[in-house]
């Protein structure tokens, strides 16, 4: 099959193995992926990676030995393919499992490919409502839901999202949906009118901000967000870490201390709330895409993502067989 | 009166003017104060103070004039004395009032003088029951305490308390209360001793510990804690950060996020619960005071409190009047 490989570059191959579904798999064709901001840390790096990376798709399910009925179904998918059966799935973590590989992630190939695998019991089955190009968002939707998961968020809540990067915006919206009182902050005033066009608060100017936020979102993807997001939380107040990247931060961890404040990792969500707002079209992820590539010019479109200010990146499969 | 002083370095002074009550002030007769390893830090530089520091203290009431029924009472004092009218104070958080002083540490002076001043709501007279020795330790116990006042603990909760210092031996005895499946790591057979007298089950050996502990409180009071914890918690646990330190602390921050870890500052505590305990006998003090000196030989003190493996060193004041 066609797909895209790390190892000591990216490469485009068109004679890669088309996988082969083990125990409780199933094989989807891609229809299209998104390029995250992980997957370009992915080659700088991050998780020491070798493999197809992509993690953000949308494809129909093409083999499915043990659950036939999904054969033929539209699926996004869960990305951490756990064990099921240790301690920390047992405790209901699955997302946790030591065991894990996570798709085109961590040993495990990924969606910029014609065909991937997965558990089939990560897979969900689409509504009709649900186009492709919202589907492709179902799981960094997720991964913004997540932040409800793990924070009470309510009406009287002051709360910032710092960065108007794809995580940002889709964690904005996420927000937004609770009543609080809401601010973005980023540095694109195209990007910030996706929001703003919802009705959202947003603002290019930190000075301009009072500060004493009851909760804080850095969804940056930099070390610099920390420091700005325990700048303007205010004490006994909430940081919500959604960034992941390549390297470390020097942080003022007495500050944590003397504040009190409380800092609260976030990464993968729940699908189903996720495909519960795309399906109600409750949020704009139409305006976070930015442009298209068939898979074959998938370097090209990895050099685009990368630019400054791109947002979303969509990579179209070919609709070729085995 | 007789007073340490902090300026460019520490000085004992027996003329330093004795503190006049500002408007619902009471003065406090110092019978003797505790240094603690903050008082060690500000001389390195923290908070930029300058002044008489100390702030563990049992005294007896003096002079307050708005609180007559208080004068002659034996009391301990919450040390950071707030405005009790801006927003934060009025929202329930009075000890990170914007505009609060902090006994000792913060532009007021402290408790290693004859004297002190604190708000008169500030001040807990203290049952008989319980020792000058014993009351000493009621702010750092209220500190130790203030961990339960953030943090859920049960008895299914594997928690691990890195630090055998003053500190980390009150949150394990604190801990211990609640019947956790507690550990606590650190580097003094003699200090671990003391809690395992206690039936505390306690290590010197962190490779010897099975990891994924829920709950990890870090009170070492080095930078290097935090790695410590971030390696023994389990995704999703909670880390307690109760170190204070001059000097930051690098960071894997996407580590974090990765595993979902909470991080959660704890600072000062309620004095109520920490009475009760002392009331009780609950918490074996008396084992860290392990030497006191009269406050004319202070420098000798704070000279003794900084050698390696020294628990608490008491200061006596003398009998003084003004």
């Amino acid at each position: 099959m066609h797909a895209l490989t790390l190892r000591s570059g990216l490469e485009y191959c068109d004679q890669y193995p088309t996988p082969v579904p083990a125990d409780g798999e199933a094989v989807v064709r891609v229809i299209q992926a998104g390029i995250c901001t992980t997957d370009l840390q992915l080659v700088q790096g991050y998780m020491d990676f070798q493999g197809v990376p992509g993690h953000e798709f949308v494809g129909i399910v093409d083999e499915a030995p043990h659950h036939p009925d999904l054969v033929g179904k539209r699926v996004v998918g869960e990305i951490n393919a756990a064990c099921r059966i240790c301690p920390v799935c047992q405790a209901g973590r699955p997302t946790h499992c030591p065991h894990r590989t996570t798709l085109g992630i961590d040993r495990r190939d990924g969606a910029f490919a014609d065909f991937l695998a997965l558990p089939a019991e990560n897979l969900y089955p689409l509504p009709d409502e649900i186009t492709n190009d919202q589907a492709v968002f179902a799981e960094p939707l997720a991964a913004a839901c997540q932040i409800l998961e793990q924070v009470s968020v309510d009406a009287t809540d002051r709360v910032l999202v710092i960065g108007d990067g794809k995580l940002g915006l889709l964690c904005a919206q996420v927000l937004h949906r609770t009543r609080c009182r809401l601010t973005a902050l980023g540095r694109h005033p195209e990007k910030l009118q996706i929001l703003a066009a919802r009705g959202i608060h947003t603002s290019q100017e930190p000075a301009s901000l009072s500060r004493g936020f009851d909760i804080v979102v850095e969804a940056t993807g930099t070390p610099d967000g920390f420091a700005l997001a325990r700048e303007y939380v205010r004490p006994r107040g909430i940081i919500v870490l959604k960034s992941t990247y390549h390297g470390h931060t020097v942080m003022d961890v007495t500050s944590l201390v003397v504040h009190e404040i409380t800092v609260v990792g976030s990464r993968c969500g729940p699908f189903p709330p996720a495909i519960a707002l795309l399906r109600e079209n409750a949020i704009d992820v139409p305006s976070l895409i930015h442009k298209r590539f068939p898979l074959e010019q998938i370097i090209n479109a990895f050099a685009y993502a990368a630019t400054k200010g791109a947002l979303k990146v969509i990579v179209e499969m070919t609709s070729s067989r085995r």
